[in-house]
């Protein structure tokens, strides 16, 4: 159990830190993989995320049915969740938000790349799903089972994927690296969009970003995704711990 | 006058939620239909509206007059909310603002259209009206009954209107549908307006246009405009209530 | 005195309200012309606007000698004000920054010019100094009475002028219409410069800014000037009085 | 030592200023030449800027080694600050920062040069280092002595270098201008980014860029650097103290 209580810590702490740095406002979510229970995952009930606290953690099934029988409303979007975890056996923790950098190069096909050293966990190019393609016109929410599958289906083996007219999705081996990757998106999706007006920009090379991405990934402390929590965590307000 | 004191109650946390969200400053104003006299509409008196309170809520007939005789100073353009219940019998709430980001649509003629789901409530395409077209010079001002009900015109059966040089209004079939459609009114702006560097941008379809406003409008407890409602509520340092 | 002490509370005001919207930073300035001796200008010594105090204010005949041999140091840059007062008799308030949105204007040739009713107070073009035209290789710096002049000239009958590579001066009939001046010549500047992406826009008409600025300057209480001005006095943290 | 302490707190509270300003977040640092060791740096421990304290602070040699074996871990990119401080004897403190501004420059090969009297310090014109050239596919991170040598090479006697994929890094002949400058050159990105899209600028000539940096580096107490400085330490919530 202490594993369980240590990572729906960090999950509070996600919701909160998410919102403090603009990434989600009254929507979006993060989740986490059980920790021991791969077929399911954590999510808070329907609630904006700064808000969230440990007793709003909801426990799901990969179809996004809740495990207990409780009266909390889920969010509508569940599916994003479960879809990813249930094609993505390596994949412990999944963000979707509204954060306004990506939306443009979902709308336009323009690819989102690296620029920068820290947003390297991108990956070479970011995705676009379009529920218009599989499911023609919908509300553009991620509903249901197969929509859920049908997004995972377009993460591929990636970190990233933009939903056209909606959002972004991302996705970490950690909760600190899926929220780390959410903010560095935006990040990125920012300095690209300027760098696009002056000239043609140099992306990462692919070198550069295996090697980029195996630096952060390194369980070093007071570097990469740990240095970047615990300094969102202060922003937010969120007593800081020592790191795992 | 349960129903009207829930209202008015309402309709001050609406003008401190435009305020805290940026979209009204010193200027800007929001109205509501009389639950009981459909003939008028609530509005503070000239007041920058993060200030208002329910003290300052007077009661106008539709040619903008005020119905009591007292000594406060109404909005000199109160007659943009009179000419737009003139004309829409549907319509419960109007703001009126100068949020910036829909201004430069108004004033290059480039469409404005939805660019997410979450603007799904601002309709196909938003018009633009000008002063200019039926007034010739003037201080671009809505001062008079004949200007009223010319821009009620340019809404037609819509829920948005730009102005040319000055800014836009929005309306909805409740107080929070409105200012949610004037929050993300800015939001469609900003993105739309970044997306249009990147390349030609895709807007979403009439039919998601349609499931996506219908999700909106959904009595549905959480989701919707009560969800961002709360959410404003508590960044403007509103108390949150139960949803109706 | 009365009129001395009234005007000098405005000028503090100015000088955190300037600060408090951005307008001013560590450097910037504000005056006024002297109530009793039109031939003197109050000016606080050099110190960054936020912090300023009725002490702080020092008086300085038009070519920027001081009037009284106190230790303090005075804005090296008060020359732009002695110019100003020296050829345009009409003008009370003076504002000197750094505001970024201007700027841009000032570096290219693109003409700035009132796109909405409340920047109306621009003029129908602000025109732009560059004291590289008279003096050459400079610091940039209007830092003799002779630069002053030249500056002064350049603002001719107008409100407004940009100072290539350096920044712009608003005046006004009054320190609170040159405050609103300096606020939406930023205002302006940056709904111009995102217009200019999407298309050409359409500015005022003279027509349009004649009326919209007799609107804005008249004395009604709660509109135009002191509406804004009671707003930014509140986001200043500066306690309210009845206006004038 | 009584020059060392007052280094010290000036270090730290360059540290909080940074972070206060927005030019560093949870990543980048700034460092002094020791006082009495011109063979040595002051750096904090690995730690985000905003939370350095004087006890942080420690001791390196040029070529990143720490003099004192104390258990606290070191910022893995020391190597910037050896690498300048051993090329350029004339430098007393460096900034390295993932600053917005100045990196769609590095990326685009657009010349990033000053458009401002205010950032006459960047120099006429702001070179870019790329770590591909020298090093080919890396994690972009200046992370040993070789690389650190390269970087300072590409400084050369001016004031600032990009850095593509990464940020920049800006020198000074003390704290203060190594802080003015690190401001200064996010100002000047974002004023000539948007001056591009305008039209050409004018950029300062070497004349004026001369003149003005003269100005700002004079020992002018209330001008220039001593100026901002104490505006930015009261936004940072250091306590002032007289000026040196």
């Amino acid at each position: 159990m202490a594993d369980l209580d240590s990572l729906i810590e960090d999950l509070v702490a996600a919701n909160r830190i998410l919102a403090s740095e603009g990434i989600v406002d009254a929507f979006g979510h993060v989740s986490a993989r059980h920790p021991d229970y791969p077929g399911r995952f954590l999510l808070s009930r329907a609630r904006s995320p700064e808000l969230v606290e440990p007793g709003d953690i909801m426990e799901f099934t990969l179809d996004g049915v809740a495990t207990a029988s409780i009266p909390a409303k889920p969010y509508l979007e569940r599916f994003i969740h479960g879809g990813i975890y249930e094609l993505r056996p390596d994949v412990q923790s999944v963000v979707h938000s509204h954060s306004h950098g990506p939306i443009p190069f979902g709308l336009t096909g323009e690819k989102l790349r690296p620029v920068v050293h820290s947003s390297a966990t991108l990956g070479a190019e970011v995705p676009v799903w379009d529920a218009q393609t599989s499911f023609g016109d919908t509300d553009l929410l991620v509903s249901n089972v197969a929509m859920g599958i049908d997004l995972a289906g377009a993460v591929g083996s990636g970190n990233c994927v933009l939903m056209r007219g909606h959002g972004s999705t991302v996705v970490g081996k950690s909760i600190r690296e899926a929220v780390y990757t959410a903010v560095y998106l935006e990040v990125n999706a920012e300095l690209q969009w300027k760098a696009s007006f002056l000239g043609k920009a140099k992306f990462l090379t692919p070198g550069e970003i295996e090697k980029a991405s195996l630096r952060l990934g390194q369980a070093r402390p007071g570097e990469g995704f740990n240095r970047s929590w615990d300094y969102w965590c202060r922003r937010a307000g969120i007593p800081s711990k020592p790191n795992a």
